[in-house]
């Protein structure tokens, strides 16, 4: 039974002079953003197809998006829920207040939860003044290695970028077409500066900067138009990938952020091992990857091929003290990668809370735990 | 049993250049901000009393202080757990790495739980680039709705201050003395800028003329002798308050924004009705206020009608939509606010996640829930 939210999709209220909203959760994502920036406000959440998904989605995945790296991820943004669960009952947790420590935190429990626990239908969110510039800065690097040198280098000026993304050499090539600004093919990594005009001016000069030193090319747009093609193009990173041999496997790993050049080699590495190509993106400065093993879609060999590979890089992330989901969660097709590498004592507590929110298993019955 | 982790208080590891520490849990929570400023990195979060406080009892309630309103809580500061749950077992919640969607959330479950689903040992902790300037703007005004116009004013104003404080004519008195600034008397609000220099400047200016508005008198100071000595005092309004007649009994409620007007009035009149002098202060920006009620210590009639005072004012501020803590955790005082006011079926999970982690109730008996 798939349950659809898409009709609880009313805002309750929006209380710009208090920074927050009340909405249900069918809300797409992308209109409560607006809604937001309207108001002089900003939901600083911003994962993928932000069109189509709805907030509910994003928080039932705690999603992230490039903005996590200095606003965190979407459960950061949330000060209450409003959740059914089993066997039918209604109840509020939280609200609109900005700090509660009453009890234990079963809000943050049912964020991520992947609808497991019970089912989100509206939320309180937390917003923030929005940001009066946000200027991105795109260096290209003959290699992931001098494109990783450049990423430690901007975490170690002592500057905060509201982003710090990378997309490697053959992810630009695959998405190149249709790249807004001349820049050189290679390993690209992408940073932006937000603030008030003045502050968000001299925060993307020092950027550049940083991320000049073993460039090969360089570009800032200011141009409004030009940074929405940018951000339409790196949102575009994945469908274009994907284009290229018909379907790819993605894998979400996350790792702490100095093992990043070795996952983005790991994933090169691998894909050639098992013979399917590979490339990764996504967002450097919290060492979350998106790896990709490439296949055409009748090619069941290399299916098979791209699935050994997706383990083997799942096993290496998790071997470098990383994670097997950094932000898409672990739903039916990962819940085996989290049995072979998570803790089987926490495994075991999260086993023990599924049963005793949802004792008869009727919510995302296989998934998740 | 009182279990004391004062000797837990190696630093595992500082990594600078990952905007990261892991540290045991018996480490002063001032050695935790001063070793992040010393590698020019921030450690936001600010519960009074840092010199004496561990930062696995700031985990345990999940602390605040004045500046989460602009960064959060110490939750939010946290990737990582170590903690051993009955009946020994010790276990890792995540790690260094910023972004983990594996399975529902465990850390922010144990974060705030109070020793009470297991005990913290140790704890992975982010960090961000230290601001370069961090300047205060201190406004007393006629009235505390004068003072609530102001607050509410900054909000409305698109400007981010990192702390927005208030502290009531009557605490202001109470700790008046020692105030650096040559302020008028009256109800006091206090913002900081931060910021790179020029950045925290501009800021401060644009604070300046919002706070101006229908105030008695303003300070900003800029010396760092002069700041400090600011923060000093306010760290001290606390125990100036309890100095007044030697006792308090100090309540920690939350509200919606909008409604701190009513609970700081509320305050007021509930004192006044039972006969004890009362008075307030906080974290305006959260909603988040400390309401006293004095007392001298061999009163027994005085304590009595202190307490009675105290159980108005907690259920004033869930009547306002608010939480009966906002920072300061339940214990045992709050126990029966939390059952008078707590939604039963949240309750109930909560006692049966209680049940499931510490099925012999072992740790902390009688407390959190």
């Amino acid at each position: 039974m798939v349950v659809s939210l898409e009709r609880l999709r009313a805002v309750r209220a929006i209380e710009p002079l208090q920074w927050r909203m009340h909405v249900e959760a069918g809300l797409p994502t992308a209109e409560v953003q607006r809604l937001a920036r309207e108001n002089g406000l900003y939901f600083p959440p911003d994962p993928g197809a932000s069109e189509q998904s709805q907030i509910g989605g994003n928080l039932a995945t705690n999603a992230g998006g490039p903005h996590a790296f200095k606003y965190g991820v979407t459960g950061r943004w949330v000060t209450g829920l409003e959740v059914v669960v089993p066997p039918g009952n209604v109840i509020q947790i939280g609200g609109p207040v900005r700090k509660d420590v009453a009890g234990f935190d079963l809000r943050d429990l049912m964020i991520g939860s992947e609808g497991a626990l019970g089912i989100i239908t509206a939320a309180w969110l937390r917003l923030v003044p929005l940001p009066e510039s946000r200027l991105p800065v795109i260096a290209t690097y003959p290699s992931a290695s001098s494109g990783c040198e450049a990423i430690a280098c901007v975490m170690g000026s002592g500057l905060e970028p509201s982003v710090l993304e990378y997309v490697d050499a053959e992810a630009v090539t695959a998405a190149g077409a249709s790249l807004p600004a001349t820049l050189e093919p290679g390993f690209m990594v992408i940073v932006e500066a937000d603030g008030p005009n003045g502050c968000a001016a001299a925060l993307r000069r020092e950027l550049m900067e940083a991320l000049d030193v073993g460039a090969s090319s360089l570009a800032a747009p200011t141009e409004p138009d030009e940074i929405a093609a940018l951000w339409r193009w790196r949102d575009g990173v994945s469908f274009a990938v994907t284009g290229r041999l018909g379907h790819k496997l993605s894998e979400d790993v996350s790792v702490p952020v100095d093992r990043l050049p070795d996952i983005i080699e790991a994933t090169v590495v691998i894909g050639e091992r098992h013979g399917v190509p590979a490339c990764s993106w996504g967002h450097a400065g919290d060492g979350n990857v998106h790896s990709s093993f490439l296949f055409a879609p009748d090619d069941a060999l290399a299916r098979g091929r791209a699935e050994a590979a997706a383990a083997e890089l799942i096993a290496a992330a998790v071997g470098l003290g990383g994670t097997v989901s950094g932000e898409h969660g672990i739903g039916l097709t990962k819940l085996r990668h989290l049995h072979a590498h998570g803790d089987p004592g926490v495994l075991d507590l999260q086993r023990q809370i599924k049963g005793l929110f949802d004792p008869k298993g009727l919510l995302n019955p296989g998934k998740a735990v």
